[in-house]
């Protein structure tokens, strides 16, 4: 397939997509993940890592076109889509299409929230923008995955750049030719290396693939050109960040397969590999009740990465509460939590916490990535045998509407309050409907002498 | 020698380097990458690819700390170091680290230039952090080149966000492991594909480079952390965008082997291959004097990648004849011309050069690239030969400060005239002694009335 014109095919399917196009099931998923993606920049409004991105830069920034969501700071177009794209993705919260683990509303919606106070556009508009960035970003993705992700790319950043240039370009009704534009300047900005996980240049990658796909479209739109083969060429974003070039995933059943139906969100604030052992002890505690008191001891059967990657026993701070499945069980048996909440400097030193967690062992058994085997023995010498075949979160069990506004509601409350956190909710959910969408953002700006609380990094 | 940390302890060297540490030779050199760099700016200020990107990008723009070079604009700092970054190279006629075709003075100056107006620093001091961040991104250039080239990275864009960064936070007084800091998160904004040359994109990727550079150390002034190892862990930037890695290139020798003494400056406004003809032809039209009107025929023996690359016969536009090596070999002999007058859609069009451009004949021989053999026959039968064994330009022999004084003069006069040329130039050369460098920028400005051209793409 290497004769055929991939971007410029891509970008003549983008033009040409009708809104009567998308099928009501995507349409609906598309709210899901804006719904999501919302609360999520809400929740990491005040972390550590945004007020640094924005010290550093606010010096450098333009006029007040667009607010940074969560916030009271207004700044241009392009600084609003890097910091927003920040905000969105530094809990670790946020939505992953899991063919690819690209987490695919931080690069779009970040900057299409940020364009949408100062070009007008509808909320529908907004949304349909949106689930056109998500399936250009994850088919892009699925066309090099796994091994670009392998040879060490943050595919969420490289991937990333591209859907934000495409759902910009949509959005300011570039032609054919300035779209294949787009996505060539996108294609050359493509970056983001894994070795950066742990460090505060993780959320960067979404941020600068939200900044620099929206550049990017204004790039074009002012007849700024790039190559018309800036995903396929030899020399191109497949072949030079990939050993794997498979076309047929970007161009094949274009508008009958959708990606964008594929996204999923994460139940928990914390690495996925958790999830399964926060569910059963939720699931357990609900059964349980006041007895959770009586517990004795906690055995769980993980698959090996659970250790690997989260074995800590006795972590001392918030973050290092993520990585122990210890922490994670006593937490979730106690206070049916894994939200944001559930992982703070002050839980990882709660006595409580601390003596049920002691009482938490865990060996790995030849079991799922998101399954779980959960034995309680209760002090009157009771056995509780409880066993999750798929964690909630997985395409298999997604998270309900309900369970989505639970996750948004905890997490956007420590940082805006719940009063301003339900009304931003309802009308996070009525996007389609908003004449001027950038009235959501208006609406996560705390109110003077409001609860604004410091989320743990 | 992968256990040695590589990021920092380069990152070390550049903080630990005095003044006093620079042999008089490369801070020599180093203003020679200065002045020519200079001159490249205003050269193409004007642009057609800078005015997109000034066009497209302005909205988004901040608060007037920087001027852009050799145009009226005054913007943020990030973005002065963009657009410099994109006039100093649109032209291709900037300088080059032959061991890896790093165009090395683009994202590093425009950078450091963009800063100077906005923070106090000295003409002394801007010039040490130049040397640093040129002698660093050629270094890391050296660790992965060629495989990395080959692959189909653009290597000015690709290693020159490290000297950006390094130059920056040489400037800004960062510590060791804040400077760490700033070369992190550069490799994970490392980017720019071959594939874009011969587009506007070409120039975008020393312009990002400078913007994305000076952006890594403010970042990082401010706290914002990333990996300690991003130029050499398994998912770094080494391993990840290249095939190669030797670390002893960017360890090696540090301050007593100089990569910043290699610069070499382009002495032509076109392909390094057709340089040694428009040389020869140029000394022969100072042998020949009045007698170039009584040329009969004009054949050349060249290395063969001259004929693939410029064997266009009958160009037509000014784009055009930077690919015809007919053109060149004419222009070189009726005005001794190799400056971007002698590449415009005028001269394109000129019957005396058409005339004898089609007298040219060109036969690829067994000869080196810089090299050239000439024959003229002239209408009273006289034959006259003529070999070039390294062109002007090449390390074997290096431009004087006069000959860059001339080129310098002739395309700066192009785009400010000539007498705001010759102070810009005098100014240029006094760097090391100017309190206040961002005086340099206000040199350039076009005074009002004055001669603008728009130089042809």
């Amino acid at each position: 397939m290497t004769d055929i014109s991939v971007t410029r095919n891509l970008a003549e399917w983008i033009v040409a997509l009708r809104a009567q196009d998308i099928p009501d099931a995507v349409r609906a998923e598309g709210l899901r993940t804006f719904v999501n993606w919302f609360g999520c920049a809400i929740g990491g409004a005040n972390h550590v890592t945004a007020d640094r991105a924005i010290a550093a830069l606010a010096p450098f920034a333009g006029q007040p076109q667009a607010g940074v969501i969560g916030r009271g700071e207004r700044t241009d177009v392009l600084h609003a889509a890097l910091f927003n794209g920040i905000t969105s993705h530094v809990l670790d919260y946020d939505d992953t299409h899991m063919k690819t683990i690209i987490h695919p509303a931080g690069p779009v919606a970040s900057a299409l929230m940020a364009v949408a106070g100062y070009r007008p556009v509808s909320g529908a508009d907004l949304l349909d923008a949106l689930i056109v960035g998500v399936e250009v970003e994850c088919r892009i993705g699925n066309a090099v995955y796994p091994h670009h992700y392998d040879r060490g790319w943050h595919i969420t950043g490289t991937a990333g750049v591209f859907g934000a240039a495409a759902a910009m370009s949509k959005l300011l009704g570039l032609d054919a030719e300035r779209t294949t534009w787009a996505l060539g300047i996108a294609a050359t900005q493509s970056s983001g290396l894994r070795e950066m996980f742990g460090t505060m240049c993780k959320s960067l990658h979404p941020g600068r693939a939200a900044q620099n796909g929206a550049a990017a479209a204004f790039l074009a739109e002012a007849g700024f050109d790039s190559s018309l083969r800036g995903i396929e060429a030899p020399r191109g974003f497949a072949n030079v960040l990939s050993d794997k070039q498979d076309y047929t995933e970007i161009l094949g059943d274009l508008g009958s397969r959708w990606e964008a139906a594929l996204n999923s969100y994460k139940p928990f604030a914390c690495g996925i590999v958790i999830h399964p052992t926060i569910d059963g002890c939720r699931q357990l505690r609900k059964q349980l009740g006041a007895d959770v008191a009586g517990i004795a001891s906690v055995q769980l059967t993980t698959h090996p990465l659970v250790l690997e990657l989260t074995g800590k026993r006795r972590p001392q701070t918030g973050l290092e509460t993520k990585f122990s499945v210890y922490h994670a069980a006593a937490v979730a048996l106690l206070h049916g939590d894994g939200s944001p909440t559930a992982f703070t400097d002050e839980i990882a030193l709660d006595p409580r916490v601390i003596a049920l967690r002691d009482k938490v062992t865990a060996t790995a058994g030849d079991i799922a990535e998101d399954e779980v085997r959960i034995t309680l023995v209760m002090q009157d010498g009771r056995r509780i045998d409880h066993h999750v075949e798929h964690a909630i979160g997985s395409v298999e069990r997604p998270l309900t509407n309900e369970e989505l506004d639970d996750k948004f509601l905890r997490q956007s409350a420590l940082v805006i309050g719940e009063e301003q956190t339900r009304d931003a909710l309802d009308l996070a959910w009525k996007l389609p409907e908003l004449a001027s969408p950038a009235e959501l953002v208006g609406a996560t700006v705390p109110h003077p002498g409001g609860l604004v609380a410091t989320v743990a990094r």
